[in-house]
């Protein structure tokens, strides 16, 4: 836990997906790691902390990213011509298993792990490989940031090369036994995720050991849903029994419902995934631009935001090339404008304030009370100092906010914390 | 003229959509503002020129934005939530009323002027507003960046509010005729381009004495075609005659033939329209940003290309909110994606390597050889380093461009070049 302390700027926060604060030149106040509120003047029992005035810099909660794959960060923006699958087995297995080494892992991690920490994401959500020492690796390279994040040793046995199959269900399930017992206690914010990769790489027999490991050490789950037509075409045919891909993970209890469950994507999910979703409490990771990148398509957001799904927001490394949630953000109200002109004229876009929402507080309730500046959330906060969006005119905070968003990539980032640890 | 000198780094350029050129560690000379090739090994007669050793950088011709509009930087990213016609009417309007004002012009032109110079862009056709004065300025301002620009003084006599409407069709003429005036010979890299704003703001009587000004002064022609659904119907309604919307410009001669012309967008252009472009050689600026941005749609620019139209990047800022055209490339394959796989399987993406055509040496080519480093082309260079974009992994040259373009904001520009002068 952080000290106490008082921050001073102009403050942004998301109540709910259509009430967006603002407050020029207030101060938040963090005690205890958390967010004990934001003030237009400073309450008297507050005025003995230490206050940091940023100058009229913006003050946003932190941003949380759902779903990344950390050893992809390595070839972002290469392979850019291909589909999901090809992809796959061109890109990003070779790439995958060259992590058994650790020497080559460690470089990769640690350049990860820091430009993690140096983007404005405080949470994460993040697939490792199949490989339990550079996972481990990882995780350690992550919990020295300070940020808070799940980290999941990602389990396959089928449909990929040999070298990431794992040797078969029961030895992909001892060795995540021993990868949770190895990391046990280790870490204060770094914390272990189930990552069954997705059906097509999951034989029954695995998901079944899986069930089993949830249970026992009542953990969270990732995965993917629905991402590509062809993948949902797939695992038809791998699991015929299921009612529709979601099931196939219902099915052993890894989608929701006893514990909390990430499914990245869902761009083609039909009513019944949408209504087992909301059943389950599930988290959509949307993830717009791997969408665009590998020809996925656009996942009907809105509609999710309007039916009550839980939502949060993925770079989706390295299907996605940005680490910067801000531009998850205006991609997410992009490709929906797109879909609504080109797809269905029935469905809104989304709004840049909506997105902000799905982007800080959406996300962020996967890790509980944290993506708002309401009283009691974690005190994730970054500090982003507009300056460089240069214009003659004179703007609202709340205009400053939908251009730091649009153009956050000429925004700097002056400070940034994780339950009111000081990360930059 | 420039001088002549020699950079030395990673050189890449596009000789055609599908021809990539690379060297790694090569030489690129300079002579009087002119390419005058790239080496492996230096020629003998050049060994005396001075040579910038830039350390493995990647050099890459300058950038070419066919299409943006100088007033609307200062409102970049906001009002994000519009289509194209009601975001006219509430912000663009109104914002472009204010450069009247030559206090506030000169002000939003200086930081419009500069941000031009430090983004990668070497050439630009820019929209000024109505306003005489002001144009003066940003060309002022441009001619002093060193760039190599079109700008022109708007026409508008119709459908927006009257402060913009020049008071007119005789008195945009004569307005227009006394800028081209005011400005002849003031410029040597700066020069006028015709601008009638679009049909629905010019009437055939201001469309008429534009006709004749193109010819008295033999002047290029830009404006916007087909952007947005409504727009299209707009236009049928405003001129049953017209064949197509590209036939109303067309019929008063300022739809290339006789001379240049570029027009912004063709989201809706059906075949008819398509084959008076060929005919004409109209130069198409796909603009995929703004496209998104606005819910306009997405072009299909592939089949453009295939069918040997002549097609460039734009910005269209600020229906765009982002100068750097290396984005525009991302842009256009990210959108192309969509298309394919949610209108029209039959129309292949864009590659990344045919967006770094359009780009460079496609819009380029308005400007004459320029946008490629074969012999003769204008020296028109960015230097970019890449080393912000890390990895654990060793890369092609190529790579290294995919990357840049797809992750240019991690990139920094060190120099640039625009006929041989250095302008960064």
């Amino acid at each position: 836990m952080g000290d106490n302390f008082i921050l001073r700027g102009d403050i942004c926060w998301s109540t709910g997906p259509d009430t967006m604060e603002t407050v020029r030149n207030g101060w938040i106040v963090c005690e205890e790691g958390k967010c004990a509120g934001v003030f237009t003047r400073l309450p008297e029992q507050y005025k003995g902390l230490p206050v940091t005035d940023t100058g009229g810099q913006l003050i946003v909660p932190g941003l949380t990213d759902l779903h990344l794959h950390a050893p992809q960060y390595t070839f972002r923006g290469m392979g850019t011509d291909l589909e999901l699958l090809d992809w796959l087995e061109n890109h990003t297995f070779p790439e995958e298993e060259r992590y058994e080494d650790m020497s080559y892992a460690s470089k990769a991690y640690d350049i990860f792990a820091q430009d993690l920490k140096n983007s404005p994401t405080t949470r994460a959500c993040v697939f490792a490989t199949v490989h339990r020492e550079a996972t481990e690796y990882l995780m350690e390279a992550l919990e020295q940031t300070g940020l808070c994040t799940y980290v999941g040793k990602v389990n396959m046995d089928r449909n990929a090369p040999k070298a990431l199959c794992e040797g078969g269900a029961a030895a992909s399930a001892k060795e995540t036994r021993r990868w949770l017992e190895d990391i046990r206690g280790r870490f204060s914010h770094t914390r272990p995720i189930l990552t069954p990769r997705f059906v097509p790489a999951c034989s029954d027999e695995l998901m079944g050991e899986l069930a089993k490991i949830r249970e026992e050490w009542n953990l969270p789950v990732q995965s993917h849903l629905s991402e590509n037509q062809s993948e949902v075409e797939w695992v038809k045919e791998l699991m015929p029994e299921a009612e529709f891909y979601g099931d196939a993970y219902d099915r052993f209890g890894l989608f929701g419902g006893a514990g909390p469950a990430i499914m990245a994507h869902c761009v083609w999910s039909d009513d019944r995934e949408m209504g087992r979703m909301k059943d389950r409490g599930v988290h959509i990771a949307h993830c717009p631009q791997s969408n665009m990148n590998l020809s996925s398509g656009i996942a009907p957001v809105k509609k999710y935001l309007s039916s009550g799904l839980r939502l949060g927001l993925g770079s989706d490394m390295a299907g996605g090339y940005h680490l910067s949630i801000f531009r998850a953000m205006l991609e997410a109200v992009q490709v929906s404008k797109l879909r609504w002109r080109l797809v269905d004229q029935d469905l809104a876009p989304l709004t840049l304030k909506e997105a902000f929402y799905i982007g800080t507080k959406g996300g962020g309730s996967f890790f509980g009370k944290v993506g708002s500046f309401e009283k009691g959330y974690a005190f994730d906060a970054v500090v982003m100092d507009d300056r460089g969006i240069r214009t003659a005119r004179d703007l609202s905070v709340k205009a400053r906010v939908e251009r730091m968003i649009c153009m956050s990539e000429q925004c700097t980032m002056t400070a940034k914390y994780a339950e009111g640890r000081r990360i930059c």
